[in-house]
């Protein structure tokens, strides 16, 4: 017997897998079409099929129906700037604490990769707060979440970030911009203490003007660090890494805020801990 | 001024370091006290301090009050096994689509680093089915978790997998065993069509007969891929990798389950949609 | 003033770099031409001209006279077979010891890229000998290196390998074969007590099938080992790794022959020395 | 019957391998002793033995007997300065055209690694030329290089190269100096037109500094290269990759010499040929 949690519903995210293996992303709508140059699907036989089941269009090419991955949604938006990788994301994830709950900030927004995986992850009671500073990639950004149902958990803000962040005591904040050296002051004061930065950058000369630049700053425990990914042909009895792989995405650096100076009431033990006795709702912790 | 979610709560995690870089991790918890050789800090003077300020031991020796991040928790585990690290459990969750409402069984539990951020990534609505065969592996495992306040999304389960697994339609799959191969029939009754396998092996003749057996049975999409991490000495005047890294962690070998053989139903459309009428309850999308 | 051997001479190898990066290796003999759609060239204009000039062609488009490195002339040559990478190629000689004077065996000879790269290493006194099965890729290797001069120091044999080497006492022995597991009684009997080793295997399955027949066979000190070679944009001021690279190109196995057991007479000091008595000729130290 | 040459005589290099791995490598000499903490071998009973073959200790302690390899001599010297390693040199001779016959000029002299391997590389008729400003460090190499016996083709100059190499014309020019970019103008005098200049740093800011300098002298194909060498644990039934490696030995830096700006006699072609009519001595061809 089958469940009903193994069918697609109508709403439903699935991947459409050829036998040629080209790869559709849709939302399965009743009423209506899909269309390539290998036929017709209509979305109303879709919706009651097993997952994993293969249907076949009106030509009779099988396509596969899968639930599609976080790596192959992001790989899969429309894009008109670089992406940050399934690999950097997986890794920032894990090494800025970002799940359940989070507020987190990123800046630029760009075609809206990291925003999706971070919208994804932060749900339901976390929030994204995406800046950007171009009109078009903002707006592309958002069809991409839209599309993927993802944009509710994200606030997308159209600024020039010199200006300043508008939240205070965020968990982690993410720069993907050129020169992210510049916003450090403005990072500082919307990241709560010890909280997470983290950059992308592609070029050493890049690299090395952040550091110092979080020298500089009030920011600590400083890493860089760059993730490769190798694939390998899947042949059991020729097994061997596949003959070209990409070689650099860039180098991902994680900084602490610190606090900028000892306020004064640190020296001595906090007479009353009231922090604590106003919390009247828990936050999810960490 | 400093908002109350900028300090910390009794009850909250909390990673003290040293200006010698050992690294402790806390719960914070009222009339308890942290001894080091390099001196006693009594949590009542930690309780309502900023996160990311120094508090210094009775000894003169500062240590500065970090919130500890997902990377940091899974490598301060009580550990009697090789864990898997936190850029191979980043990727995973990338390639498997593990976030908030995934309903995931991993096997064998070990030292339950993968357990954890399990734990942290499916809250709150999803659940983690944690297979192990020994007793001790698995209390050791229980005790990492609650000590980190993640155990309860968490079912532990004391199985030879060889018997199966409970569940069914699971989303995803994680199998961190000796002979994974031995139980592909077990993963796949467990998973939902389409839904998500993964296996972490070190040497390539396992991952080679895994390959084997997975082609016999019902997988498909299989991939095989390693990560390198490279860390570089954070100098901006002398920016180069560090000396040393970690060469091999282990291959990650990623598969989706397809149906045996497609039901005598799925050549044509299903004469009426029930499973999405009956659907009152919309899942959380993945 | 610009000595003589700053210019070059008829007879020499030439490498011509276009303004489009396309380069020509060219030997210059008088009265020949070069002819491509950009333009002819006399070869008699190029003797005499000095190094690192350019010429233009009748059409005015300029190609500088560069010397031609090995790994140039490696990747230049015909090939109709994979070859071997310069950064292996390197490698091995430095961990099989091969320099000038070495004598040593390679099977198959392929297009006759590492033929060439020992054949200029071995001289003037060494001698590389060179196995291939197929005649039509014997013909080729021979071309490429008669082309480069580079083929009197090398003896070519049509032969399957299964029958064995002519040779005895050699120093290094290199197996670039889909099987090289089958020849290591052949390889041994060819080689000196301790001589080296060498093999290069696209996949796993094959290393793991060689080690497993050197475990059995009389070699020792066994290593395997894998180059990869990353390139990085040389621009000041955005160095950064190029985005793709070669992943794999093989798995250099190295090893030595061990005597197959020893002869009684090494139990004791050998009464007396007269291995060294006879050899009016020292050999030219390794 | 074994040969005389399969046999060691007086004067040979020979690597002792213990069973507990260590190595020695000795010269060997009638009427000198061998000793260690596991035993005592006299010279003389080695001499006669044959490669490959295992002599015991007074102590009954095994040793092998092999020929050494240059990768091992390398690895084997007193040290006290960073050497480059194997893989670097063998990779910098091919892109070097380093090889029997070449003139090469390398700085600093260091421990003397790299002008062993020149050393041994360009015999018999071949020259290096080593320079180094610290008569400690030169002393210290060439002790290295005399008791490997490869010392004669190498002229040691103790020198600062700020004022300049006393050569011209040299095949190829190895800088491994801190400030390699000092010394630009001084190299590009000592090689010949389009000659090999090659050097090795450790961070990406001396790179980029290079490279600019590279920029503005009389240099042109530029390239930055890196060797990562990966090794695996040689267990046919469990292949792996071993947990650590090295991460980092340096940047690779190429590039040839340009003229510095073309003469006016490089317009027209050069009325006779003078250059190679008194050429009477062909030089070899590279």
């Amino acid at each position: 017997m089958v469940e009903n949690a193994d069918r697609l519903r109508a709403g439903e995210l699935v991947l459409l897998v050829g036998d040629d293996k080209r790869t559709f992303l849709l939302r399965v709508m009743p009423g209506q079409v899909f269309e390539t140059h290998r036929g017709i699907l209509y979305h109303d036989t879709l919706i009651g099929k097993r997952w994993g089941a293969s249907v076949s269009t009106h030509l009779g090419n099988p396509y596969m129906l899968l639930p599609p991955s976080l790596d192959e949604l992001i790989r899969g938006i429309k894009r008109s700037s670089q992406i940050i990788y399934p690999k950097e994301i997986g890794y920032l994830l894990m090494k800025m604490n970002i799940g359940p709950g989070t507020r987190v900030i990123e800046a630029g927004t760009g075609s809206g990769g990291l925003t999706l995986a971070l919208a994804r992850m932060v749900q339901p009671t976390g929030r994204v707060y995406s800046y950007e500073r171009r009109a078009d990639m903002q707006s592309l950004a958002r069809k991409n979440l839209e599309r993927l149902g993802l944009a509710e958990g994200v606030e997308f803000k159209l600024r020039n970030i010199a200006e300043g962040f508008d939240e205070r005591h965020v968990d982690a904040l993410f720069l993907d911009v050129r020169e992210p050296w510049r916003y450090l002051e403005q990072a500082h004061a919307a990241l709560r203490g010890g909280g997470f930065f983290g950059a992308l950058l592609p070029t050493t000369n890049q690299v090395s003007t952040l550091l110092g630049a979080l020298e500089g700053a009030a920011f600590g425990f400083v890493e860089v660090e760059e993730l490769l990914l190798r694939a390998y042909k899947p042949v059991p009895a020729r097994l061997r890494p596949v003959d070209r792989m990409i070689a650099h995405t860039g180098f991902l650096i994680f900084a602490r805020a610190l606090l900028a100076e000892p306020p004064a009431d640190e020296t001595s033990p906090p007479s009353s801990p009231e922090g604590q006795k106003g919390a009247d709702e828990p936050r999810a912790e960490k």
